[in-house]
């Protein structure tokens, strides 16, 4: 009987202790995190009365506005105008090309079934955006003038769940009985990496820490040894501590996130570019194969053995043969900017070269020079020159702001041109779109994309999509002839003339699909343009 | 004579005006900027002194570590180590998964031919990589205790070559004869958008401007109206401004770039959810058009209209008959991610659901579940669960830390398990690697991407891809089925056997590319996981 009850409760302790285990091993918290987005109030406090409208609030300081600096300090309310066209002298229009501004939001809306079912959406989706990528390391701070604390303001990170010391604490007052911070933080908890005497630690592991000392010097060093680790799991957010003592208070961020994995590409390290290796050449084909077929054998004649993407939409494929040639069937008509999308999907190598399927290579279509400059700047991308038959070589350049416009959506502004020489490559611009022969780091214009709603035609919509993403350059010595347009149209083949009635005709639909993209998908109200 | 002198003039003199004209009108600066990343030194005078590592110094103040908190510290040298199997009782490897250890570097770098070479030319990539995405705005900064200067902390921003007010300025002193501050900036200059009497404005204009004024009050009112031009065009970066007044210098940052760019999704805004509208089922296809055609089959039976894309790499394709079926032809075996990656870039809708090609659609499978999880909350991406035949259903949840390894590589370690429960959705978790049926916010997985070089299997690669990107949930009860993987040997189909020759032989060649993109791409030395 002894045995047996022996033998009973050990199985008991047993199965406990396994039963404790195990719910102490089950990964993840049971407790639930609400991940409903937010709405963010204004942190008014944090500015506590620090930030003011200077043009406003009483005017016992005079002050004499200067018209041209406030005339460019940007308003949420951009308006949506053109050139007047008062400038009526020959050639006008070279030297000062005429600016044309497009409303974009009445031309989309005027042909909608429900224009304000539609403005509710869209605002409905922009909202939810804006609570996605909502980032507390965004909300404007301002540091208090003669306040005893010391802080980091910016530069202190922390991956998910980890614990890190919080650079850069102290307190600096004169001497008193006792000196006491307090410490508040959100998504995470505080504590010590090791403990100083006569310092009292209060709250340690909580999100709410006191530290005190009747000793200053003695806290400024347990302040040195302040942990700060994640309880709340976010791939990529900030948390925001305060930081106080009696009568001041600051305020920063930290952090929190899985940080940047890095996608490098490994290409060989010749002493010469090794274009085969780094370079992919993606294209897309409809009612060309002859086109294609010239450029392919152009490339070859300098580029053997390159590979060759290639997105085929045709009603009735033909295959492409030839070594290192990657030929995609789409569904018919699919169209161009899906094509882009798949063929730059299918690249391999460190940069991809875009080219249309009506170019031919020459021996001044240096790629070698391309991938130098994306070598040795912080360039994404790099556009070369077109060469039509007459001569005439265009680079395209064009450089591109966005103006916010308030709850209408914002006004886009495209321009001829572009911002900057690049030093040490004196025919190469910086600007934020170009020509569509261009070279880019593979894996930045795959996160760009091409959207593949745009069948017909499209050009800037990925330069739009790529604001802020890409560093975009231009060089005018890498140059591709573009395979004559000049065809009088008794001489068209029909092929040429079924593509270009493909090509060429917009339809309502079409056109439809392009406002759509501007007004709802890139919120904009307005755009100008040469 | 004198007619024709004055037409001479005046042609010289109209002439003169029209270039004069032409440069004064030519978009762009012609004097170069330069581009190649710089190195950028410890900015050693932001910290003063301020960041001291306080385990090393001197020992005037005594201190104990705390080892339950100081363990968790980061260190910048992980160790890959797995679990030494100690534990061995029964069942233990269920309560208590082994972790296993992988040396990357060492398994990849031993076949290498020249493994040197290789180290070498992945600490230049990284390096580039590193100068490329390096922003002022992560630089750590410490505001100094007792400064008289009041400045903005963080959420200043500005887009390229725009004016903005600074908020926030301010000087905070006891009176003196004079009051001065000091502005300095090295990507805009500064300015003024009104003047305030009594104040005296040097630099106005200039990237360096002085502030002064014999009334505290007048200086502080001037301030206000201090405005900031970006004046050397990047798409994203940071300008460093110092602001400083006799004895004291404090740094903040501005935001200078182009702001992000909505992406929003035109999907309808029904009460119910309208699958067809928001969501494209995808697919990659491979000598099982039996399979397909079951899975197909079954998503008619719920879902007639959806549209689904189906990347094929077949030696020999066969057509996929149906409407809203858009069929995508590959070159034969490029392969699962290829596949993937394809099927991805062709979706328009807004959300994309990933299905296998052996699913089978039942009435559990509610996309209107996942739908609803993504519009409600922060959530990029939610897997599903995949229900064997024999009835066991996994939801494949892992979680994934990165710890700094300094020149090696980091560690990667991969645990099965979640983070936390999401509050409102009881059967879903918060986790950073799901299984293989997902829907997922378009724009996003897109801007992920899957590397076209994983041709014959991959998984965990795409969300290490994601991490710090996509927000992962995981819920239970949205179940597909797959299709039976019980085959015994003996009765295969031939297509069955060809398959799984394909899928499950991995060769030497295979397996390289996987170590490469760890080792490589990745920049991992070690990999932990169950």
């Amino acid at each position: 009987m002894r045995a047996n009850y022996k033998k009973f409760v050990g199985l008991i302790l047993v199965s406990g202790l396994l039963l404790g285990l195990f719910y102490a091993w089950s990964p993840g918290t049971s407790s639930g995190v609400d991940i409903r987005p937010r709405q963010e109030g204004l942190i008014k406090e944090l500015i506590e009365g620090k930030i003011r409208d200077p043009f406003s609030g009483n005017r016992d300081i005079a002050y004499h506005i200067k018209d041209d600096v406030a005339c460019h300090l940007a308003r949420n309310t951009c308006v949506c105008l053109g050139d007047e066209g008062a400038f009526q002298l020959p050639f006008s229009n070279l030297l000062f090309p005429r600016v044309w501004a497009h409303n974009i939001d009445l031309a989309f809306l005027e042909s909608h079934p429900d224009p304000e079912g539609l403005k509710r959406h869209r605002a409905e989706e922009y909202s939810n955006f804006q609570k996605r990528t909502y980032n507390p390391a965004d909300v404007p701070f301002v540091a208090e003038a003669n306040s005893p604390l010391q802080y980091p303001t910016q530069g202190v990170e922390v991956r998910p769940l980890k614990t890190i010391i919080i650079p850069g604490l102290g307190l600096k007052e004169e001497t008193r009985s006792n000196h006491m911070v307090y410490l508040t933080a959100s998504l995470g908890t505080f504590d010590v990496a090791a403990t100083v005497d006569g310092v009292s630690v209060k709250g340690g592991g909580e999100k709410h820490m006191i530290l005190s000392s009747p000793l200053l010097s003695t806290l400024n060093k347990q302040l040195q040894f302040v942990t700060y680790t994640n309880t709340v799991f976010h791939p990529k957010t900030a948390d925001t501590v305060q930081f106080a003592t009696e009568g001041h208070k600051s305020f920063f961020s930290i952090k929190v996130g899985h940080g940047t994995i890095p996608k490098l590409y490994n290409s060989g390290y010749q002493r010469e570019y090794n274009i085969s290796a780094l370079v992919t050449i993606a294209t897309k084909t409809f009612l060309r194969y002859d086109k294609l077929k010239d450029l392919i054998d152009s490339i070859r004649q300098y580029y053997p053995t390159v590979t060759i993407v290639i997105a085929d939409d045709n009603e009735h494929p033909q295959p492409v043969p030839g070594p290192n040639i990657d030929h995609y069937i789409m569904p018919f008509g699919k169209g161009w900017f899906a094509g882009r999308n798949l063929a730059v999907s299918q690249v391999t190598t460190k940069y991809v070269l875009w080219v249309d399927d009506d170019f031919i290579f020459t021996a001044n279509t240096k790629l070698e020079r391309m991938v130098d400059i994306l070598e040795k700047t912080t360039l994404d991308l790099v556009g070369g020159a077109v060469r039509e038959v007459t001569g005439y070589t265009a680079t395209y350049r064009h450089t591109i702001s966005v103006e916010e416009g308030g709850e209408e959506g914002n006004c886009l502004h495209i321009r001829n041109g572009y911002y900057h020489v690049i030093e040490g490559f004196p025919n190469c611009v910086v600007a934020d779109a170009v020509i569509n022969f261009f070279m880019g780091r593979t894996d930045k214009v795959q996160e760009v994309g091409f959207n593949p709603r745009l069948a017909r035609h499209g050009h800037l919509e990925f330069f739009i999509d790529a604001l802020g993403s890409l560093h975009i350059g231009s060089c005018s010595d890498v140059i591709v002839n573009h395979a004559s347009k000049i065809k009088l149209p008794w001489s068209k083949t029909d092929s040429q003339k079924a593509y270009d009635k493909f090509r060429y005709s917009s339809s309502t639909a079409d056109n439809d699909i392009h406002k759509e993209v501007f007004y709802f998908k890139n919120r904009f109200k307005c755009m100008t343009s040469h």
